[in-house]
């Protein structure tokens, strides 16, 4: 553990995708293990796509056979390694995170950032709703216990608005072209399955 | 190891991709820890493509930032974690396997295979040649000690071009769309990253 507490660890994260979803699951046992804390930063994967000119795999498999049968099976693989129950595909996918991620932003700055994070996920991937329609996420809020109006007015905020765009913009400088993606000091990982070699690099 | 033998492991290959090449590299290791033994099956990794509406991650990555830059820094992390030395791309890349994989279909039926697939991976990715001219074939064929006037007649006979056909179409059926894929009884595993879950089944 004396080398985790020397490294930064940093978990770029979009609620839309739903592997990033399942890779915040997994990262309470990965801190718990090394003793890392996983700096969690909100960007968004629709401007990251745009600077990189990716797309989702929603997008990209479309069209190919036995390639989507097989990201299936490997996340069916993942749910069972980790023993995950929690998880449901949002039938309103795509949902544009603009405003959830703004919210993120605003949120760092309080003392329920990890809560709103939390409860964000679950509106998302647990009980999954139409999170970018003004009042579902105003309703999901308020289900959450979150301060609803001070969030709401903090998206809005155009410092806020700023520091997403600057995040998105960092995190692709810095490699990322999709979600989820890791990094152990400067080093880049992509992927849910890649979190094994995350733990590992934070023990090296 | 009372599972292993028990579980038939599969290694559905074509030489043209280097990332099949690498897991070639590691297999033995796995088999030597298992005591399972992998069966490689020779396909064509283009017939795959079209088949599939797949295609090489040289074009899928064409065009995108970051992304093919992390590929290349996955596969030098594999080369470090593995200790592979001898990697050398391919400047002919891509290459057309046609007439290699025939070989090795008509291989199979030799007592030469092992050796065959050794050399021809070493003509491929250590020491890179274009192995899609007749003239190149025959002559790596003779530097490495193999009989190359009847493995270049037996390229030719019917039953072994069938024969390629089949496996391709096979695995298809079976779930492959890209290379290396690997088969655990009935259970697909595809990448060079994914042979520590092959490594993992075949000890469950």
């Amino acid at each position: 553990m004396s080398n985790a507490i020397t490294r930064r660890v940093e978990f770029h994260f979009d609620f839309g995708s739903p592997n990033a979803y399942l890779s915040h699951l997994v990262i309470p046992g990965i801190e718990e293990r090394t003793g890392a804390t996983f700096e969690y930063v909100p960007i968004l994967l629709g401007g990251v796509f745009k600077a990189t000119n990716n797309a989702s795999p929603a997008v990209t498999l479309q069209g190919i056979r036995n390639k989507p049968e097989y990201q299936a099976l490997e996340t069916q693989r993942f749910l069972v390694a980790h023993g995950i129950t929690r998880y449901e595909r949002n039938p309103h996918f795509p949902v544009n995170t603009l405003q959830l991620m703004r919210g993120a932003v605003f949120a760092q700055q309080t003392d329920f950032f990890e809560q709103y994070v939390e409860e964000m996920y679950r509106h998302m991937w647990a009980e999954p709703k139409k999170m970018d329609e003004a009042d579902v996420i105003e309703a999901a809020l308020l289900e959450s216990g979150l301060p609803a109006a001070e969030i709401i007015a903090g998206m809005q905020d155009p410092a806020v608005k700023q520091r997403l765009i600057k995040n998105t913009e960092g995190s692709v400088a810095r490699g990322v072209f999709g979600s989820p993606s890791f990094f152990v000091d400067d080093e880049l990982y992509f992927g849910k399955d890649r979190l094994r070699d995350v733990e590992e690099a934070i023990g090296a």
